[in-house]
């Protein structure tokens, strides 16, 4: 990435790069030169990063660069956080009684545990996977191929599979049709002119595929009969015929669960990316920029502020081992700072205790075969549910593959609640089941699974920060200022909880602030 | 790929595989019975394929495990027809007095000239990828982020580039508006009871994203401000003002050029996909099952008539060269067929006189970086406008490498043959010209290009087959039968012309065709 590149792109920290000097040519030898994290005294400011996830390690890595000395302290042994990759060789044990779980899916299938897109406008996020040599490919959010079901219901459209290409053009055509029909009777003759209400029925008979008459009565666009695409020779492709309006008024798929999340919203919008190989890759890649600074297997236990600044405890192989710092930045998610020992104010203890994190949880199942690709030509995309299993996901990666591993449920608060109750042995069983009803396929192509409910997850406790207007008003200030020498960082100290750009921007701030409070540096 | 999986999705084929036998298990030895494709006299029966685009190999491929022996003449040098992809080194010099070009891209860098995306539905298509071991990826065809500009419109929406999202949300959100309004005043109580009624304008608020008053006021869907995302601290995103429903309806986006070719069209619908490294991998793949058997630089100069088959003259280093054999399986373009001194019936030759193809053309340009990633926001896609250049496409691939080649027009018909009639040079300056209304970073980062125009490419002569309702009632029929011993395959002989699963339908229709004609072979 160069440097005007990474300006360019960068809204929110142009101002913290002008403030870094990085705007500045480089100095010919940098040890020369006063290094702006240093001490009057020429040694670098120590600095403790509480948990080695994005934010953690994005701020360490942005210290680094501006000659701070940090140490992360990572409680697990990994990096990344919620940052996870589920493959061969994964191993995890939930918390209150969880059973030990190996995964076993085959080399090379995987899926993303935790996060698992970007979106295009997370360029944060983007140039962080520019500047680390992190490869990227489409994640597929919104096919059309994929199906809805809705179990349960009454009705025509019920307990059956249906694609939401189906759904989607039907819909569009009544709708249009009704709107044409409301211009064509002048109902909407005081919005607007006659040429405008020519022209809006226009674009309606596009939108909506309407006949000549403005009527909707199906599409291609809603597919073909099954074995009847267009082909070869005299067979110019049979028509389906569209789904009763009254019939899918009355479907069920207006809730949320099947439409709200859908296609239309600006964080779920074409186009999404993922890196090649797994999440992991942007975890591992800033892991690897920080050598040495990471303490794995640390888990912090104490947060105590002293006069000049801060004194951390944390356990090394079970004991209790003292770092101190002039600065902490705790990136730990709320229910783990909730945990700690800690001199911390009274606004931030109630913040942790208070701001509401997600219930949810995935589970990974590896298929014998495609079948989702070879019976049902799903290439990626997600299927949504009103059953407990909520979505499933087809992977973006590896297509055509023999053997493959899908997302069985992707769900939240009480369903999630609900299943992340279960033994996994149960989870599984109610995935198959529940799946089954969709796919067909399930059982006899199943190999084998792995599941995961982040509010059981040590360490993680949650999925991400979910404030309501009052939480936000109550709790979110007071995180975004340090409490003495201690700054806060994450996805929950943003307005994009639950991504990882909040991660990276709030780390980004984070260095800012601690860079602003240190005060002016030698420049070149 | 397994057998039965071959069998479950190919449905026009399922026939075929009954005759052709694969539904039995394979012989112990293959040799030791008589070939499907063999004669009495236990030698293979002769088949001469016109062309190794996907269409022939597909035939020589399929007749091939049937145990005929078939010859392919490829005039090229190169394998692939239409299927081409254009990378550095790539040479080629057009018809009519084109100036002779040759690739300059950087390794890595290509743009497919020709075809260019798989739907999902095409399962033949995927079928030969997975037989023939293609990789696969996303082809992203729907891009929200990517822009629309109406150039020399009036209005405020003229002369200035939007982003598809902008235009979709703001669509979306006042015509449920308008809906929800004609249904709050009963315009459309007939239609619809009370209580579908409800379900509907539920429906609206979410499609439309409108307010509790049923009122479209914009929406995030349409992005945020410049520099005014949601981010890290007290900064929860600046939203933008929606267009103005008048000026929506008169900027123009309505035409098809815009619009219809879009997004919801069954063609063009998510998933599709493309091979890792360009769509010659297919023929690529293919030629290599084909060993020795298609001769290259063989242009056909006649097709003849025999009285138990067909005799072939095709030039050989300049000099006219004769094959024979009981049969021809000609997929050469109908603009190629008219050239032909043949003994072709008066119907096939008015066919060949008188089915339109399409005028085509493409330019790609690369670029010392990839802006539209780095500065827009823009991973794959398809910028539209009512200028020469149509159609901008963005890699679907290299994301955020460091030089990027995009498609930097794409268009058919009168802009295609303006464009196309220009030198490469002229192609070159419009498309800069055109593109920087668009990208105003193209004059400053363009690197090289390479045009081409299929009306004017030695041996294509044409980009499709573009049959109205007539030229489909009065030609189409006569290319299903065979002339004598001559049968015709590729898109044109198809209800899927224009795609690579037009060639591979017709070439299982046309080896049906003949095996079914040799009559029953010697079962197992």
């Amino acid at each position: 990435m160069t440097r005007r590149n990474f300006i360019n792109s960068t809204s929110a920290s142009y101002a913290s790069l002008l403030a870094w000097g990085m705007l500045q040519p480089a100095p010919a030898s940098a040890l020369t030169l006063p290094a702006n994290g240093r001490n009057h005294d020429g040694k670098a400011r120590k600095v403790i990063v509480l948990g080695a996830g994005l934010a953690g390690m994005a701020t360490a890595y942005e210290l680094g660069k501006l000659g701070y000395d940090c140490t992360v302290l990572e409680a697990r042994a990994r990096s990344g956080g919620r940052v996870w990759t589920i493959r061969g060789g994964t191993k995890e044990t939930e918390l209150n009684g969880g059973t030990a779980q190996s995964c076993q899916f085959e080399d090379g299938l995987y899926f993303n545990g935790g996060a698992a897109r970007i979106p295009h406008h997370h360029q944060l996020t983007l140039q962080y996977c520019r500047e680390l040599g992190v490869s990227l490919q489409i994640f597929n959010g919104n096919n059309e191929a994929a199906y809805l079901y809705n179990d349960g219901g009454t009705g025509d459209l019920a307990n059956r599979r249906l694609r939401i290409k189906e759904y989607h053009n039907d819909m569009r055509g009544y709708t249009a049709e009704l709107l044409a029909k409301a211009l064509d009777q002048s109902a909407l003759d005081q919005q607007l002119t006659k040429e405008d209400i020519e022209k809006l029925v226009d674009f309606l008979k596009n939108e909506g595929d309407l006949n000549t008459a403005h009527l909707y009565k199906g599409t291609n666009r809603r597919g073909y009969k099954t074995k009847g695409e267009p082909g070869a020779g005299p067979t110019p492709g049979d028509l389906t015929d569209p789904f009763g309006l009254t019939d899918l008024l009355r479907s069920g798929f207006m809730q949320p669960v099947f439409y709200n999340v859908g296609d239309y919203i600006y964080e779920q919008q074409t186009t999404l990316l993922q890196p090649v190989g797994g999440m992991d890759a942007i975890p591992k890649a800033l892991e690897k920029k920080l050598a040495d600074k990471i303490v794995f297997n640390a888990p912090v236990t104490e947060l105590r502020k002293t006069e000049n600044g801060v004194r951390i405890v944390y356990q090394k192989e079970g004991k209790p081992t003292e770092l101190t710092a002039e600065f902490c930045v705790c990136t730990l998610p709320l229910p783990m700072l909730k945990n700690l020992e800690s001199d911390l104010s009274g606004t931030v203890k109630r913040a942790a205790d208070f701001v509401p994190y997600i219930k949810t949880g995935k589970i990974g199942l590896q298929f014998k075969r495609r079948f989702w690709e070879e019976d049902d030509w799903i290439y990626g995309g997600i299927s949504r549910t009103n059953m407990d299993i909520n979505q499933i996901w087809y992977p973006s990666f590896g297509f055509q593959g023999k053997k493959g591993v899908l997302i069985g449920y992707y769900n939240f608060y009480s369903r999630a609640e609900a299943v992340g109750a279960l033994p996994v042995a149960e989870r599984e069983k109610l995935a198959l089941n529940q799946g089954a009803k969709i796919h067909p396929q399930y059982p006899t192509e199943f190999d084998n699974s792995f599941s995961l409910a982040w509010h059981r997850i040590p360490y993680s406790g949650g999925g991400w920060a979910t404030y309501d207007d009052a939480t936000r008003r109550k709790y979110y200030p007071t995180l975004l200022e340090p409490d003495g020498n201690i700054y806060f960082a994450g996805e929950h100290t943003t307005y994009l909880t639950a991504w990882m750009a909040g991660a990276f921007t709030s780390a980004h701030r984070a260095v800012e602030a601690i860079h602003a409070r240190v005060g002016q540096y030698t420049k070149k």
